[in-house]
């Protein structure tokens, strides 16, 4: 038997027709900035998939800003405001929480960062409210504008930039079946925000560097294949064999806990808690047994830290080391879900034998 | 016939071993920051470039790390050093350019950043050698340390890392025959740099984001398949036919001027100015014909600005705006080169017969 991939939130596999677009944009020479044809053809490309991205995330093709993923999207954060604060919700991912600094509070044009899916739970927290003065708290602090995270949600729940009002926003090709190393920030119109990267002139002076031609065409159709998905109603079958997981889990391991199971959640993350059992060794024991699967956030893997996200939600540092998280795609199958579960079954059942 | 590609300084066509890699690379679906089988197998691609990248920069794999490009790698400059000045050579790329900062030139840790090649004319310009405090002379400043742009040199020209002397450098994949969006910045070991990029702590913590993993495959084919050509003597073929286009443009073109083709330069690089005929002009009239050419760096054309290099070149305004520069590679025939000296000349004359 092959093995069964349930590590959606880490990165998806690429799509077929992300794929396709991407081998057709490696055969066009130009450089996008070059007026010649090589690279007005290039340029197309670029222009075609910002229209893709702004269709997913409910923005103008002119507020797509393309990088080379939501880390560098997130690093405007350091350049805006230029005298305010930077305050970050504590379940943010570490690519937000990396630009924490509440040094210059007092300045008033500070921004609130935060996640709008998390990554190592899946739930879902709205962003807060403007208040009657049009700010967002944060503690003490007042933020003038939002920054949203939705790495995790765009494609797979509904959301519009527009309707959200969030001034900027991040979004990642790799997470939704296009290509690892491309994603796009999204920035209100209007809006002044200084250089993500500063250098040549691309993207309209806001981030300079030859684009990623390739990369940027397979994100466009990522976007579309996943705006049809959705569509399509494809993640309520997700969210069913995510739930037939849950059901299956729980009704064999009495003592694991379900993080967010009461919440609202992405339709394809789940992560459970069994007091004791570390979530390392978890995934090293689904590993050999032919399952990809996560303890956390993919890009703190293998680092030792306090797991503030679970933290956050009121786990104390064992339990929180004792976390998995299992996140299903659209390709995922009941025959997956079923085999992953009688296996995690099996080892739990060990886990007591030996903690007995 | 078909179109003729003589922009290669603004980006190289990919190579067929480049495409057969990123399209191997495509089909892993890991994230390489994940520690099951998927995620150590995209580990494995990115750690093989990085000794691909290594071998032809001539330096340590472990002083490699993976951008979105070298306009990213030049990013750096902005964090080194903390408090002292960056100072920019005048024919530097606008990637470097763009943070040149004099401010605290009285601080010490002052960081020269220069070119080795110059991407519009080819000219090859040495690094000054550290002086007997050990520090590069940048008018009455003292540099620290030295950042060296090798984007247009690396694997057109035998360079070494660990020769030069730099302590920080960048390249490009898509100069070499390697996809857009991809690059490096070269730190020497021991080096204290900030991060490139931060967030959850990839690359060691120098550049954080999930890494272009298809994109750096890319990379490192590329920078294997540079070396071997460059091993081959397959620049020297290349300049062979420059120095025939040069001939063929010259005896027919009374008026036209070489820049600097009496001083070291790239193999595969022209560029020319012919007095009054617009360089612009030039590009769009050589596109009808069937021939991509430039009229500049590929990221700085369509702006108006002071054609900066070609000024410190000692050229005036109005001759600099008269430039053209034609770039080629290992693909290019003697054909395409013949070709295009007919096309140019013929236009010549008529620009001539208009102007008289």
């Amino acid at each position: 038997m092959g093995r069964v991939y349930l590590d959606w939130n880490a990165t998806a596999p690429l799509r077929q027709e992300v794929r396709a677009a991407m081998l057709a944009a490696l055969d066009v020479a130009g450089n996008p900035s070059s007026v010649h044809a090589e690279g007005r053809a290039a340029r197309a490309l670029v222009e075609r998939a910002r229209g893709e991205v702004a269709a997913l995330v409910g923005c103008k093709p002119s507020e797509v800003v393309f990088t080379s993923g939501a880390t560098e999207a997130a690093g405007i954060l350091a350049h805006v405001p230029p005298h305010g604060a930077v305050c970050v919700d504590e379940t943010a991912h570490d690519a937000l929480w990396a630009h924490l600094d509440l040094t210059h509070a007092e300045g008033g044009a500070n921004v609130l960062a935060k996640g709008l899916a998390n990554s190592e739970t899946g739930v879902i927290t709205e962003p807060p409210a403007r208040d009657e003065d049009g700010a967002y708290p944060y503690g003490a602090i007042r933020c003038g504008s939002l920054f949203l995270d939705v790495t995790q949600a765009a494609g797979r729940i509904p959301w519009s930039f527009h309707w959200s009002g969030a001034d900027m926003a991040c979004v990642s090709a790799h997470k939704i079946g296009g290509p690892k190393g491309v994603g796009a920030l999204i920035v209100r119109e209007g809006l002044d925000i200084g250089a993500v990267q500063k250098g040549g002139g691309q993207e309209l002076g806001r981030r300079s560097g030859t684009e990623n031609v390739a990369g940027i065409a397979g994100f466009g159709a990522a976007a579309t294949a996943a705006l049809r998905d959705m569509d399509a109603g494809v993640w309520a079958g997700v969210e069913k064999l995510r739930n037939i997981l849950e059901s299956s889990l729980a009704s064999g391991a009495k003592g694991t806990i379900f993080v967010g199971n009461d919440r609202p959640r992405l339709p394809n993350t789940s992560c459970f808690v069994t007091p004791g059992w570390k979530g390392e060794t978890q995934v090293m024991q689904m590993d050999l047994a032919g399952f990809a699967v996560s303890s956390g956030s993919a890009c703190s893997s293998g680092k030792v830290k306090t797991p503030r996200v679970l933290a956050a939600m009121g786990l104390d540092q064992a339990a929180a080391e004792s976390a998995l998280r299992v996140s299903l795609g659209p390709e995922t199958t009941e025959e997956d879900v079923l085999r992953f579960a009688e296996t995690w079954l099996r080892h739990e059942k060990k886990f007591r034998q030996r903690a007995a």
